[in-house]
This record gives C-alpha cells, structure tokens and sequence, in this order.
C-alpha cells in the first residue's frame, strides 16, 4: 500500500483562514448536528437532480433550472404548487417541499412532489397540477412509478396501490394485502435492512407489475420496549430476532395491475432465508434476487418467471468458508438487455463483472487491475462511450474518485482530479456529473463534469462559516496494524494552541466494526465536530480505522470472524502505543469514546485494558451478541451454539468485574438496534461484580440521539471526561 | 415540648469502647444492610413468640424454651422435625425454617411451621406430624387457622382453602374463587397496601368463615415493567392506578366452610371506595368495617352481618377537612363482648377510644391526658387487670415507651424505665411482655416483664461488633421549624477524629414524607449505617425530621396538604441554616440524598435551591405527583382534576432547567411504587432544559435495593459525594 499517506501529513483547516486575530471558540451548537447553529456553521451543499439533461436545484420553497453559461434560472416556487393545490381544491398547507421534487420525465415538463399526505404531478410550465392523489391516512412512504402511472404505499402492515394519473383521493386504491399485522408485513424492508435491502416494493420498468416482499414475523419475539411519552406508559414492543433464534421468513409477491392478482416466487422453503438484489430484466419478464442461506456462507443468483412466479434457473453461486454478503442488485446495460454487472468480493475487494444470460457466464472483471481498492458506487452509464461511471477508492484508499469505465475492454479514465472524496449524480444521457465533492482542505465544491472529457465547471465552492474561530490542526497518517504488516489510517487533532512541550490527556474516538470508516480523505480527514470542541478544551484526539472496518476489501474485514471485538482492539491498542509514545501525551490521561460497534470497543477496551484507560464513554453498546439480532449478528459471529467460544469471549457482562477507570454508558431509552438489555445486563452484572460504571438514558430516543439531544449528548460526554480524564 | 431534647444532648458511641487503641475502619459491608459482615456486626436481637405463657426463642434451627430461673432449654431441633417429615414421607428438604415457628394452643405442645411448599403441625413432645399439608403449587402465603383447622392461600389469583386437619396434599382443597386473573384477584392485600392493609384473608374466631378481598382492577391501566432476567427480555406488566385515574374496586366476600357459599358484603356501589380495618365481633356473627370515600375526608364504621352479608347500621362516622386515615381495626375487650377500643385522631393526635355496641357511643378517651403525644401500638389485654397494654410517645417525642392503661379509668402505668425505644409482644394472658428495646446509648436488649409490677429481667443484651472501631460522635437536638414554633428533632454524626478547627462538607439525609421519621431515641439516635462511613470519611451527617412526617400529631403531618414537598423544605433548609452556622461546617459544600420521598425531596431541594446545595443523590424519587398511585397521593394531595395547582407546583418536570448542582438519580429497574417513569420523565426533561443528571438504575430491583445490591448502591452513592463534594 504504497501511498501518499505512507508519511504524516499535515494539512491544517486554518489554511483557510485569512486572520487569526479575535479568534472565538466553537460551541457545540455550532458543531454537533442539531445544534442550534450548526447548519449556519457548516459549508453548506447543494441539493440537486435531473429532468433528463438539464440540472435542477432543489430548495424547499425553490427550485432553479442550470442554464446554459451556468446561469440559475427559477423553475417554480413553492407558492406556485400552493396556489395550485388551492384551486385544485387542496390544502395548501399539506404542500410538500420542493427539496425532494423529481423530474421523472424529461418530455414534460412535470415535477413529482410528496409527502405523507398527497402525491403531486405539478406541471411548472401550466402552473397547475396534471395528477394528484391524497392519503386519507397518513403512509410512511410511497413507491411511485411513472410508468405504472400508480403508487405503492403500506398503510397499517397492507400494501396499496392508487392511481396518479387523475384528481382524487385515495379511497378507490387497490388492497393488494389484507392480513397484515404486527405479525405479517407487506411492502416493507425486511431482514433489518442488512443485505442492501432499504425498501419492500420494486415496480417494473413497465409499470404493469409490482414486486413487493411480505415478512411473516409471527416467529419472532417481541424485545418490550417502553413508551414514556404518554399518560401513563405503554408497551411498544418491536420484533427482534435474536442472534441463534427463530427468525422471520419471507416471501416475494408480484402484483399484476391488470388482473390484480398476485403471484408468489418459487423460492422454496423460506425459513432461514434471506432474498435480495431484488432486479427486473429490461423487459419486465423476469425477476432475479439473490438467496442466501442463514449461515451466509452461500448465495445463490436465481432467475424467476415474473408472470408465474416460477423459478427459471440458478444464474451463479458464491460460497465463502466465512460469509458473502450480497449488497447489490444486478445492473443491466442500457444498450444490451442480455448483459448486466454484478458486484463481487470473490477477488478478495469489490470489483464488478460482466455477465452475459445467452452465454451463460461472467465475460470478463470491469474493474479487475486495481488491486487494494474497492468498487464503491455504479452512478450509471455513458451509453455513447458505452461506458460505466463508477466510484472507486483506486486513487488512494481514503479517497472516493469517479472512473469512467468502458465496458467492452474495462479501460478505466478519470473524471475527477484525482484527490478527495467524490460523490456524484448521473444526467440521464451519462453525459454529465453533478460531484459533490470534498478533501482535506477543500470543505466542499459543487462541480458540474462532462463524462466525455472529463472537463468540470464549479458551481458551488463553500467554507461554511469557520471564519473567525479558533481552528485546531488536524493530521493524518499511518501505522502499522497489530499483524505487523497491515497498514492503518489514523486521524488526530491536536489541542488549540498546541504547545509541543505541554502534557495533554488524549481520547480516543473508536468505532471498528465493519460497513464504516471515520478517516477518509474529506474535509478534515473526515473529522467530527466533537473532536474541534475537545481540542478547544485541550485534549489530543485520536481516530484509527482498525481491521475490521470498509474500503479496504475482505480480508481486512473478515479478520474479525467469529470473534468480533478482539482484532479490532489489538489495532486499537497499535494506536495507543503510537498516542503514548508521542512527547505531548500524557498516557496516564488516555479516554476512548465510541458509539454502537464502538460503544462495545469502547466497553470492551475499558475491561481488557485497565490499566490504560483511565476514562471512557460507551454509547449504545452491543454488549453481548447473543442479544443483537440474527442478521448482522450471525454473519460475522456465527450462532450461540455453533459459535459458544466466540459468544463467551466476547460478551462483556462475563467481564464486568475488570472494571476499573471511569465508564459512562449513554443509551436510547427506546434503542430498537441495539436493546436496552445489552446495557442493562451489563449493569446487573456489575452490581453484581461490585464495579461502577455510570450511566444516561434519552427516553424517546433511538439508537442515536436527533435534534438538540445530539448537542446535550456532547455536554454529557464532555463534562464526563472533564470530570474524569481533565 | 418541653422535652429533656430541648438542649443538645451528646451521646457517643465511643462510650462502651474500652480502648481506642488500634481502632480500625468500618467497611460498607459491616454497615449496609445486605454487607458481608452486616449481621455479624449488629446488635443480634432475639426473635421470640409465646407458647400460651411460656416464652418461647425461635432460630432457624432450634426452638428453645425458658423455664422457670430464666434458663433456656431446647424445645426441638429443626433435624427432628426433618426426620418427622421423612417418616410421613415427605422431602425433608422442603422442611421450613424453625425461626417462624407459631405456637398457636397452648394446651397441646404442637408449632406450626410453613413455608411455600408445606404446612406442618409438629407435635415436639410425640416428635411427630400431627397434620400436614403439602402444596402441589408454591403459594405465596399462607393464612392459618387453628380454629378452622384449615389454611387459606392463594393461587394464580384465585382462593383456595386446604384442611389442616389430616395428613395431605392440597389436591382436594376448596376452590373458593374461579375467575381471578390478572384482572381480577382474590384473597390478597388491596388499595396497594394503604390504610394498614397487609393482607386479604380473614379467619372467624370460631373459624367457620372466611372473610376476604376480591379486587377487580380491570379498569386500571397495566404499567408496562420489563424483566430483563431472561434470555430475552420480557413484558412485565404491573396495574398501577395513577392520581386522578380510574381506581380499582374492591368487594368482601365471606366463604362459608359448611355450606361452601360464599355471600358478600352489601357495601353499595364500590366505585372509588375503600374498605380497611375488617374486624370479626368475638361471636363471629358479625364484620365491622371502615368505608372511606375516594376523597379520603369521610370514613364510616359499618357493621354487617356474616352469614347474609347485610348491612345493619352505621356504627360511627369520622370527617376532616383534609383526609382521615383509618389504619386499624377494632379490638374487642376480651372480658366483654360489647365494647370495643378504635384508633382516631379526631383530637389531632392517635388516641384510644372505648366503643360500647349497646350504648351505641364512645364511652371515653382511654388515652387522653397525654397532649402532644401519641398512641403507636395496641399490644393487647391483661385481662385480670382489664388493662390494656400500649405504645406510646407519652414520656418523650423520640421516644417508644409500653404503657398498662387500665379501660375503666384511663390510668396509665408505665411499663419501662422510661428511655429507649421499646417494642413487645403480650403473652397469652397479658401478664408478661417480651420487651425488646434500644436507646441512644444502648444498642440492644432483651428484657422480660411482668405487666403487673412492670418488673424486668434482663434476657439479651448486646453491642455488636463495633469494637474496635473508630466511632463518630452522634448528637441529638432541637431546631424550630420554619412555622417559627414547631420542635423538630435532628441527628448529627460528626466526622470520625473530628477537628473543630477544621470545615468539613456536611450531607443532609432527607426523607421528609408521611409515616415515617428518621430521628428517635434508639441506639445512636436512629443512625443509619452509611452516615457512619461517611463520618469516617470526613463528612458532617445531618438528618433532621420536618413537619410533615410521622409520630407528632396530625397538624404537624397534614400541614402538607395538597403542596407535598413545599413546607418540607422549608423545614429542611431551617436545618441548613443551622449546619452553615456551625464554624465547623463548609457551606459551600452541602450535599443531600434521599430515597422514595426522600428523592423526590432531595431533587426538589437541588432545583429549588440550587446555590446551596452542591451534589445531591435521589433515589427511587417520585418527580410528579400525577404519576404515583391514588390512594397514597391523593391523600395529600387531592387529584390532579381537583388540585392542579398542587400538582404543577410540584411537579418537578417542570423545574428541570433550574438544575445546577450535581445530581445522581438511582432507581429500581422493576420499581412497582415509584415507577421508572418518574425518573425517565424527568431525564426528558432534563435533556429538554439542557441541564445534566446523572444516573444509575439496578435491573431487577424494585422500589429499594436488596441484598448486596444495596452494598453496592452505597458504594455508588459515597463515590458520588467524592467526586463532587469533597
């Protein structure tokens, strides 16, 4: 891994700054997400879509049309569609926001607008509305397709669909499911969105079928959760399948819109199943999903007859001695419907492959030759170069850089320069980009790139409103992994007014599961707002992606198999023997923070290593994975009884009695990801093992605090290691 | 008041100390009940019971018997009973303990032992099993009657009866009740305990009947609690009926053993009404009853017959403008059937009254002439003296003292030396007492009286095992209250090798609700275990009991009406005036901890008074009145419908943000009083305001912790106060 990282280097946000005079200090409003000020204080972006060709800005009161010479030109405003909904008879007040419009036709000039009341079809040029449809009762969602000239909503656990191409409600909506329950759910995501999984009803390019999942939970336990914001307390109990236990089975529905029946896929037994990539052909005749089995060692690519729900064949199979993890669907190329790309780490990184149906084979690896770094995105094609734009960590691997990629002969040309983290749209031809991009001393750009030469136009350049503050320094580098060969990216931010002959305390921020990384090469390195205020406050903080974490292919993650929490600790422990060789720590002062996966590191590094951390804050901790749900639970850990070694070793209530530094624990009073039993066990085993952490619950809230509770979290966790660690 | 406590007495421990060489440090398990050594280190008593006049000495093991010179002889050994309950064919190791052996005839040497699995009538002479019972069900209790030769119990809330009078199982008990259910419960304590209820079963004296509860709590709304102690957690439901909500409701049912028909009280409708005192006339022919309204401010004494559950008159009815609390039965002189004493405080202090049915009106105030004092316990008769044996606060406000009060005159002879606090058990006819007492200097004894000449033996005295020890010096005194003319009574423990010269941080110990009082003249005042760690390590104890709580009259408890909280800190910060004033005291750091009402006192003094009070500990707190159960709260406090200026005024939701100190709140996981919502309500508060409790919780715990628990909670609670009072 020969890279520019290989050195520390050092980029400092204060580059920006012009004067350091009169210097003022972040709060946490300004900072944490929620706060009062943080929005004003961050560089903003840019929301934005295409209608075909041409950009589109979204505000919510406001959309803007890009014209030629890069001029913004006002589409419509919201008060527009307001006086549209009025005259169409509509409250106005239910109008959605303008941020979330589409643009799903690039012939007419019509804007799709929801929200949980109503479905819009604005056309901006008439200023009135083409189609609408009204909920009379509120749907967490709609799938709407313009196609099918419909949308697919769930509404008390049953599908419906109702027609967008009149002016009406929603009373004459098709029921395409009537036993929904608690129990049974239709329409939904299931298998705890493990498996790319985000959504439970798939429309066909056609529009005349739908594809939808139905879940049949009846099976799982309720975990009791506890509603205090009432009168008097109510039950809320949410289905969790625990790591070993029953789990739920689903299956797969297609709902034809002209004889409004149903047919089921052939999957066969579906207990201990799970289905995903959930794909149409182009020609809306077949559905292909992936099946993998409970151990998720063994997917199978497998092509159904859309109209009889038959299975047709097995298009592949991946089998891994420790997990596959299926997390796309299939992509088929525009100008080909026998061809599509599918996703694959059986090279040990993601890379995407070509498959052709009439041969019956992979044709060729799209990204092979780029050894170490991973496939990240498919933003589409370039059907004139016969291209696939894609993102990639090939340039570097804190990076995201955009690649054009052509498919005949997998030739790879950058579209970006090469630096930074680039996230991109596709126009509807491929023709251009619209990047959103950052690095380490850029806070954000808006870029608007032509696929073709690879030529950009910044829209938007933005520094947020740092000006005037006080700015630490923030580095980045590499250290060796605790396999003495691995290199590991770590992220540090020195004190304000860092003098190198002072001793500070040092925290380190963790969180070491798979499926995230906190060092990348955005603005910053990636940094957190917390970590600017605690180095206000002078403490050193220090960030390392361990093995275990993402982007950096399989191995790297699969170390962690069957025993997760304790390679992650040695790389852990790898960057506290850095922190503590460092002349300005003071390593009797060492804290570790860390939420989720990284509250159980931060849990698990308080009890292994004593006699190091004098001070540590836990945030909804997994504590035992016995306890966390069977999805994600099993890939890496295996079942209790197929895996007791790795269930013992690791649950942390059998080692509550090495408590010995300081240990807050922070949970979400109605945390549906990781139960409160994790935490409260770990209390009673604690009582009982005469140790003493400390504690906070936010009744209400989830797995992670929102809004201002985010802002008093921080407090929280300050105060605690100034009380502690200071 | 003018009391021998009017000038501040000292009394220290340290007095039965011979040496103070090599003293040593108590530990938290030497002085938490639920510590390691806790037992080992107290004062034993003696737990006894009375064989008709003998006395009888119960240990878990063996039953001793005293005879005549004061000498203990063994009565059985628990192994005789074991092999008993061999030879019946029974597991001996289901065998009870013999520590609450009952002796209920004296003319035959038979005990009753029980416990969940058995019921045994051992005869001790025969070494045999007269009767048994043997339960295929562990019931929770048991109510026996020698009479009836049967035992009433109950079973997934239903009634049973078994016959005592054979040698069996219960397979063939009577069925009592049919259709209790979690809705629906028979033959348990109601009203949550309130109004001396304890229990729900009521034997006839002649045991032919039994009269018992039926609640039906279907209209009360389950609180949902959460077990966590299983493989996944579980639903915990508890009925909990909330100020101002609706009540459950109670009827009283006496079970015929002849005709098994079983014919109810005709209380009239039983919406939001109270029954309490059930009392059987000796005949057994009727049932006295006190009938209290929702409101709590009218209370009638009804008397019905037993065999067809007709009302027949109202004996006598009690109002008061704020509440009246009846909390006893009758009691029958046992020389004469008509006339029976009743407790009341309509004097404005707890008095005994002498009832003749015949005469239908009082006859006197048997316990009048003692001003300011109160009645505490009805021991029972000496019949050939027509006296009755009492408890009472006559000879000092912190006092118990017993009292012989002869029923035709009201003369009372006192009984004890007129220190201490004693409390006795009658034998059978009255003529001696098991006097087992403590006062400030006098940790524990055990004394033998003769009711007739008040003469005593000395049978067990002990001082623990605080040799040895370092021993703060504990003191007793005075202040007005903040009316400017009410005594109050406070205890101070000073810091272990105190230094006048030097300023200590001092803690106020609070409870400050009804029914309760903290400061008396038992051994070292009534001290707690914990204010004697604290003393060792440094602190100045304070604890001071304030109008509202109990054993002063009714004016001095009720002048809470309807604001709880609101005098009471007043009274408690008239304490604090007199700490800071003492040179020895820090009055910048003065902490306060509490439990039950004595959290909600201590979180009411940290937000009312948030420049005195530095660190604070709640435990189990109650935060909104609106939130705790009907009968206890809206005795004080009306209902939230009728008195929201009393529940909004303290309704501590609502002054979360004036939070400034440090304060932790420690609670029962599975708190069936004061439910976790209190706490959680007022976290969401907290978290809303912006200001910062800490926490802890014990999963598993109810309303108090138990067991080592309770070591480690103390523990928790002294880290605390150094943390952020020392």
């Amino acid at each position: 891994m020969k890279t520019k990282y290989s050195l520390l280097i050092v980029i400092s946000l204060a580059t920006m700054l012009t004067s350091m005079a009169q210097l003022k200090p972040f709060t946490l409003d300004d900072l944490i997400p929620g706060g009062k000020n943080y929005r004003a204080m961050q560089p903003a972006t840019m929301a934005n879509t295409w209608w075909g060709n041409r950009l589109i800005r979204l505000e919510s009161t406001k959309c803007s049309i890009l014209n030629p010479g890069n001029r913004w030109a006002t589409l419509t405003e919201q008060q527009d569609v307001k006086d549209a909904m009025s005259a169409a008879g509509l409250n106005a007040k239910d109008c959605p926001s303008l941020a979330t419009a589409r643009f799903p036709d690039a012939s007419h000039s019509e804007m799709v607008l929801q929200n949980a009341k109503c479905l819009l079809i604005y056309d901006w040029k008439l200023k009135r509305l083409a189609h609408y449809v009204t909920f009379k009762t509120e749907a967490s969602w709609h799938d709407y397709s313009a196609a099918a000239g419909a949308v697919a909503y769930n509404r008390g656990n049953n599908l419906y669909i109702a027609k967008t191409n009149h002016a009406g409600n929603d009373e004459e909506a098709l029921q395409v499911s009537t036993d929904g329950s608690h129990d049974i759910v239709y329409g939904q995501s299931v298998h705890r969105n493990e498996f790319g999984i985000s959504k439970g009803t798939f429309w066909s390019p056609d529009g005349k079928r739908l594809c939808f999942y139905r879940m049949d939970q009846s099976m799982v336990p309720d975990y009791p959760l506890v509603d205090i914001g009432h009168r008097i307390a109510e039950p809320q109990p949410i289905k969790y399948p625990m790591a070993g236990t029953a789990s739920h089975k689903v299956s797969i529905g297609i709902f034809n819109m002209r004889s409004k029946e149903t047919v089921w896929l052939e999957t066969g037994d579906n207990t201990n199943q799970y289905y995903c990539g959930i794909t149409w052909s182009p020609d809306s005749r077949k559905i292909y999903l992936y099946n993998l089995n409970r151990d998720q060692n063994h997917a199978r690519l497998i092509q159904f007859d859309a109209s009889t729900g038959r299975q047709e064949k097995v298009i592949m199979e991946e089998r891994h001695a420790k997990y596959v993890e299926p997390q796309h669907g299939l992509t088929f190329l525009p100008w080909d419907d026998d061809k599509f790309i599918y996703w694959s780490q059986q090279s040990g990184y993601d890379n995407l492959y070509l498959y052709s149906l009439k041969q019956g084979r992979a044709i060729r690896n799209l990204t092979s030759g780029h050894k170490g770094g991973v496939v990240l995105d498919l933003l589409g094609f370039n059907p004139a170069q016969r291209s696939v734009i894609i993102s990639t960590t090939w340039a570097a691997p804190l990076q995201h850089n955009l690649f054009s990629v052509r498919v005949d002969d997998g030739q790879a040309t950058p579209l970006d320069g090469g630096q930074g983290v680039h996230s991109g749209k596709l126009s509807a031809d491929g023709s251009q980009i619209i990047d959103s991009w950052t690095s380490p001393d850029v806070p954000r750009k808006v870029d608007l790139v032509q696929t073709a030469t690879g030529k950009r136009v910044t829209l938007l350049e933005n520094y947020g409103q740092w000006k005037g503050h006080a700015i630490p320094e923030i580095t980045c580098g590499t250290l060796k992994a605790a396999d003495g060969k691995t290199n590991l990216f770590y992220r540090m931010v020195k004190p304000v007014n860092f003098d190198a002959n002072k001793k500070y305390p040092a925290i380190v921020y963790v969180y070491g599961g798979p499926h995230t990384r906190l060092v990348n090469a955005s603005w910053g390195y990636g940094y957190r707002g917390w970590e600017i205020y605690m180095a206000q406050l002078g403490y050193v903080m220090f960030i390392l992606d361990g093995r275990g974490s993402s982007e950096r292919g399989l191995e790297f993650e699969n170390v962690t198999f069957r025993q997760l929490g304790t390679e992650e600790m040695r790389d852990q422990m790898r960057g506290v023997e850095f922190l503590k060789s460092l002349p300005y720590v003071d390593g009797t002062r060492l804290g570790v923070h860390g939420w989720s996966f990284g509250g159980f590191m931060t849990t698990d590094l308080m009890l292994t290593y004593p006699e190091v951390f004098k001070a540590g804050v836990a945030g909804g901790p997994v504590i035992d994975w016995s306890l966390y749900e069977v999805m994600y639970g099993e890939r890496y850990m295996d079942t209790p009884q197929t895996n007791p070694e790795g269930y013992h070793d690791n649950n942390l209530c059998l080692r509550a009695g090495n408590l010995k530094g300081r240990l807050l624990i922070v949970f979400g009073y109605n945390d549906p990801v990781c139960v409160p039993q994790h935490t409260l066990s770990f209390l009673r085993a604690c009582a009982d093992a005469g140790t003493h952490p400390d504690l906070f619950t936010y009744p209400g809230a989830e797995h992670n605090m929102a809004g201002h509770d985010r802002v008093h979290l921080y407090e929280h966790i300050t105060r605690y290691f100034e009380d502690h660690l200071k």
